[in-house]
């Protein structure tokens, strides 16, 4: 096994949204890689609420991109990307002390499907593909496509893939000074 | 400045929750470094509606304290901790179209937060630090502790300090098999 290193702040800093994808395959190792990544997130008592769903099969995927509004840029990469992901939570347990909910924010299961997304998307990228966050379709419709259960919650969509080639832009992002107040909002 | 480097997957398996911590700062330059980490992360359309208090008043940390329940484990970690971070959200713009709620999720101001607060914890951790997401406790009393005003979400509390020893346990995860599903749930 060829072992792919690369520094964390590179990896944060270099990342990028990728929507177009070469032909190659995403090997079953580095998925594993992947979700090995995703599973080591931190969790609302550590209950660990993420469920995927990994889609290869073409007609899935098609049937995928077609619960997306043809608005989506991101609808190709649903549709041609080797994997998908369909990322879900586990309701009613994340944010839960006792079955009830503990604060007011309600269900926390998507804040941990975010933490497990998060480092997926980063260990895709140290291996060399990429990924785009998907949360604009109908979680309803890509449920009931692959036979999710009514306690658990589609969340997003995501593909994996080799880039078909590098990204030349990266979104512009707000200033520390920005978003960081000091002592009081 | 001392470059520090930690290869992306030892950052994501080395991480651990961390409630208690040494004397030491946190220098503003690392704290930096977290800040920038975070506002790379991906978000809805870009929108980036991550807002973030920097407290590191002990008046303040021990009234945010006490915003926790009893029985939160994570008391003393935010009155003990040089810096905690109030990471919180605007309202009404992640998981919006035109103003609108795009999907059956509702506002996505948790899922943006936590992919910024992942990259947050995992650069802190590389600098040497220890962070735990602090989640259960009451956001409403915090929120007028600090003023934040009512368009933005208190969502989680992060302290941050050098750990006062090394992490001597790993939360059990679920093996990729418990959580992954092929072509269909």
């Amino acid at each position: 096994m060829e072992e792919k290193m690369m520094e964390l702040f590179c990896a944060i800093a270099g990342r990028r949204s990728i929507r177009k994808y070469s032909g190659d395959d995403v090997c079953e190792e580095d998925l594993r890689r992947m979700l090995d990544a995703g599973r080591m997130a931190p969790s609302w008592v550590n209950f660990q609420v993420w469920e995927v769903v990994v889609v290869r099969d073409p007609k899935t995927k098609s049937a995928l991109a077609a619960t997306l509004p043809d608005t989506n840029p991101a609808r190709g990469a649903v549709e041609s990307a080797p994997v998908v992901l369909v990322a879900c939570g586990r309701k009613g347990e994340s944010g839960c002390k006792k079955g009830e909910l503990a604060t007011v924010l309600g269900d926390w299961l998507m804040f941990d499907v975010a933490l497990f997304l998060n480092n997926v998307t980063l260990a895709a990228y140290a291996l060399g593909y990429g990924t785009v966050h998907v949360g604009y379709f109908d979680q309803k419709r890509a449920a009931k496509l692959i036979g999710v259960p009514d306690q658990v919650q589609v969340v997003e969509l995501l593909p994996i893939g080799r880039p078909l080639e590098p990204a030349k832009y990266v979104s512009p992002r707000r200033a520390i000074e920005d978003f960081v107040h000091r002592e009081k909002y």
